[in-house]
């Protein structure tokens, strides 16, 4: 292992606003604490949230970095007192609590999990968070079931095209909504078995043709707006609903009769702020019934495109177009 | 026994109006099929679905008798084929699928409970709709657990105050809405820990104050309406809201990103349209875990009035003040 240097480079947010303010800094390497490992970062994977942190429309959680970057792979550098899991030169990757758009992180040994070895870093950083929301959402709360089908809106996001793999993997239908031709063939291409145009059909009518009138038994909604009281109309009897974002907006009107007549869960989440705790429980579920889809290959990221790390600017900008399918990754 | 007669007396609904439409009428006695009992009734519960019946807002399902009365308490006067768990000269009560108000009725012997000897018929006519209601949506959906704390709206409804009583007997803390002082002094005689007056006081300050500021557990709403996002401010991490009716209105305008930060669950049912195999269930849980406590006076109905069967329309005209407290009867 090569010896870790004082100071390293990152990403930083300047100042709240475009892509731009996105800038290079020069900050010291942190050191691993009790329980938590240094991870020397090969890629980062880019999410939504870091986006929004760069707006300056998301909070970031108290002791957390103010640097974005949730999720890393990489190589462990050091390690805390206490540390079981992993030893230095291990490949991991982990979410993080921000900080990942950097040469050095500092994670939770509770939290990293082993990259295996037919799996390029690259591939390992986009997979934390989406692989976590996807398991802790649709398999834990959503409680899926083989037989099943899964409706997942925003199939060609990271979460969607996880959700569709990791679904098909347990022996589920899945149903995604998407906004163009090109994001329904590469759904359909990742195994999904409907793939619908939301600006030409209605996931309402297609969902009830798909299962013959029934609804689909579970629902991963990122959209929220209208789409809550149409989710309503879409669902199976005992359906379970999970929102994980509300990118048409928080608030809308509902009509809670629909819950009561076919008996409806509409639950939902946010992975961030969940307790250390919380997180180190779902990553040893993923290690028991996630880790095998991945390391034989029925589970893997659909890579949008890499950026290096310095062009991070560059890899928000494209988060921004929505025209990406799958995730964008940055490279250190 | 007696000799069945051929002909009984009924209380119709002549047509959709006020009270005054509850007619007396002469109909054949109806004869127990295979599996069915037929009950000789003491004593009929007057339920909110039976005055929305009497107005012709409720569609009675396909199959329902067109009477109203919703459950009965009585005599088993002649069994069907294949009845295992009841037989002629017991006493009995029982939810109906209509038919209620009436000298017989005939209800599923999968669906009679054994009225305990230290209950009179004219309260164990008023237990069937609450106690069925109350163990599957706080108990069986709600999944209520000891040291919890449930709020429920309508604390001096029949539902609220057996509500109440089994939430007790089972080691919650109870805080219930009512609309006046009299409904306050009610529900805290009855055990409730916190009796919130609504027309003076805030549901959700009022339980996030007898909580420590965690919010309640589980959540059993009638109203709907504007309480729906209210229920999500006063409701704990991963609590349980259920609702069971809208007396407040169906649609309504929700912050869907509370259910998210919260892990909330917005579930509901309605209890008629369900099949005959799960009210069967429902039975036979209640009567392993709920007859116990009535049978030693822990949960006991609150009786608001008697009316006899002719005098159905006042028996309605007193649940339309709302004035009520606990159940009204109609004994026969």
């Amino acid at each position: 292992m090569d010896k870790i240097p004082s100071h390293m480079t990152v990403i930083a947010i300047s100042a709240p606003g475009g892509p731009e303010v996105l800038r290079p800094e020069q900050r010291e390497v942190p050191k691993p604490g009790a329980g938590d490992i240094l991870v020397k970062v090969a890629a980062a994977g880019v999410n939504r949230p870091d986006v929004l942190q760069r707006m300056g429309k998301y909070v970031v959680p108290p002791g957390a970095s103010d640097l974005p970057g949730l999720e890393i792979a990489g190589t462990v550098a050091a390690v805390g007192e206490g540390v079981t899991r992993h030893k230095v030169g291990d490949k991991v990757m982990s979410l993080t609590s921000g900080g990942g758009y950097a040469e050095y992180c500092v994670v939770p040994d509770s939290h990293a999990m082993s990259v295996p070895d037919s799996l390029p870093l690259t591939d390992a950083a986009a997979l934390p968070e989406t692989v976590m929301t996807v398991w802790y959402n649709v398999f834990d709360r959503g409680a899926l079931k083989p037989g099943d089908t899964l409706l997942v809106h925003g199939g060609s996001s990271g979460i969607g095209t996880t959700a569709i793999q990791m679904a098909k993997a347990f022996g589920a239908k899945v149903i995604v909504t998407v906004g163009s031709k090109d994001k329904v063939d590469a759904c359909l291409k990742l195994g999904a078995d409907v793939a619908v145009d939301y600006k030409t059909q209605d996931f309402v009518a297609e969902s009830k043709a798909a299962t013959n009138g029934k609804g689909v038994n579970v629902i991963l909604d990122m959209v929220g707006g209208d789409y809550v009281d149409r989710n309503y109309d879409a669902a199976a009897t005992e359906a379970r609903i999970v929102q994980i974002a509300f990118l048409g907006g928080p608030k809308t009107t509902v009509n809670v009769a629909k819950i009561m007549t076919k008996r409806l869960w509409h639950t939902g989440s946010f992975l961030r702020p969940r307790s250390r705790e919380d997180k180190a429980a779902m990553v040893n579920s993923i290690e028991a019934q996630v880790l095998p889809w991945i390391a034989d290959g029925r589970v893997k990221p659909l890579i949008d495109s890499t950026f290096s790390l310095q062009d991070a600017a560059k890899a928000h900008a494209r988060m921004e177009t929505s025209q990406h399918i799958g995730k964008i990754v940055l490279t250190v």
